[in-house]
C-alpha cells in the first residue's frame, strides 16, 4: 500500500508540476506494454438471483442468459445483455463462495466490481504492480469467460474492485 | 416497498408457474411501452478526482474528460472513456452534495450507481411505477449530459442505484 500510495502521489506531483497546455502531449495516453479496452461487464451481487433475472427481463425488457452455476468460482451467474456491455448477476454457490461477505455486508445485494478487457493480462498486470498497484491474484487466473484475469485491489483503485480479463 | 415486494413476488411466482418450455413465448422480452437501451456510464464516487484521473490516464492508459463543475447536481465529473461505454468519476462540489453521504459511508470510494439508457424515460417510470418499482424522483429531471433522467429506488433495484436516461 505504501509503494501504491507512493507511486500514485509522485505521478500526481508531477502531473501537477507539467504546465496545463501541455499536459496532453507530456503524458502518454496509452503503454506501450498493453492497452486497456472496453467495459465487459458490470457485476452485481444479489441475494435472490431468480427475482434480480426476473426484474432485468420481465419489468426492465433486457435480454437475460440462463443461470450457470460455476463451482470453481463459487458463484452462479445470469449475463443481462444491454446492447453494449453486459450486468452480470452474481449470487454465492456452495460454502466459501468469494461473495458471500459482500452480501453478509450488503444484504439487499449490490454492485461487487467492473470489468474492463486489456489486449494481454499479463503485461497488464506486471507494470501495474510495477508501479505500485496491488493485484488479489499476481498471477491470471481463469475467469467466468474461459479467459485469464486478475483482480486489482480496490484500495489501489479508489474503492473499486477492477477485474481485468484479457480481451 | 410492500407494493414493490409483492408486485416482484407475484411476478416471478407466474413465472415460476409456467413450463419452462413456454417461457420465452409466454413472457414479453420487451415492453410495448419504451424500451431499453445501452449501459451509458458506470458511476464511481472519489475522495480525490484528480487522482482518480490520473489513475485511468496515465496507469490505465485511458482518454478521460476535463474535470467539470456541476453545481446544480452538487459534483465534479471527469468522464473516463473505455470505447463501448464509460466510467464517471464523481466527487463532491460545494455543500450538500448528493454523493457526500456515501463518501462518509466509504472513504475510499466506490461505485455508485449504473446508468441505462431507454427510448422515453417518461413512459419508462410511469411503466415501472405502475408495476411497484420506487423511484427517487417520480418526475425526470435534466441529468449530467443534459438529458432527462430517474434514479430508480436501490432497494427497488436489488441494493444498486439504477439512472435511466433519456437516450
Amino acid at each position: 500500500m505504501f509503494r501504491a500510495a507512493f507511486a500514485r502521489s509522485s505521478l500526481v506531483q508531477q502531473v501537477q508540476a507539467l504546465p496545463k497546455r501541455n499536459l496532453s502531449s507530456a503524458i502518454p495516453k496509452t503503454s506501450p506494454l498493453w492497452k486497456l479496452g472496453r467495459l465487459n461487464h458490470v457485476a452485481i451481487a444479489v441475494p435472490d438471483i431468480d427475482q434480480s433475472t426476473a426484474f432485468y427481463r420481465d419489468l426492465m425488457g433486457a435480454t437475460v442468459s440462463a443461470k450457470v452455476p460455476l463451482p470453481d468460482h463459487g458463484v452462479y451467474t445470469v449475463f443481462v445483455e444491454l446492447g453494449n456491455t453486459k450486468i452480470e448477476l452474481l449470487h454465492p454457490y456452495g460454502e466459501n463462495s468469494p461473495i458471500q461477505g459482500f452480501l453478509n455486508k450488503n444484504k439487499s445485494g449490490g454492485i461487487h466490481h467492473i470489468c474492463i478487457e486489456v489486449d494481454d493480462v499479463y503485461k497488464a498486470v506486471d507494470d501495474l504492480m510495477a508501479k505500485g498497484i496491488k493485484a488479489l491474484n499476481p498471477v491470471p487466473k481463469i475467469g467466468a469467460h474461459g479467459k485469464p484475469v486478475v483482480f486489482l485491489h480496490p484500495k489501489d483503485c479508489h474503492g473499486t474492485l477492477v477485474e481485468l480479463e484479457q480481451s
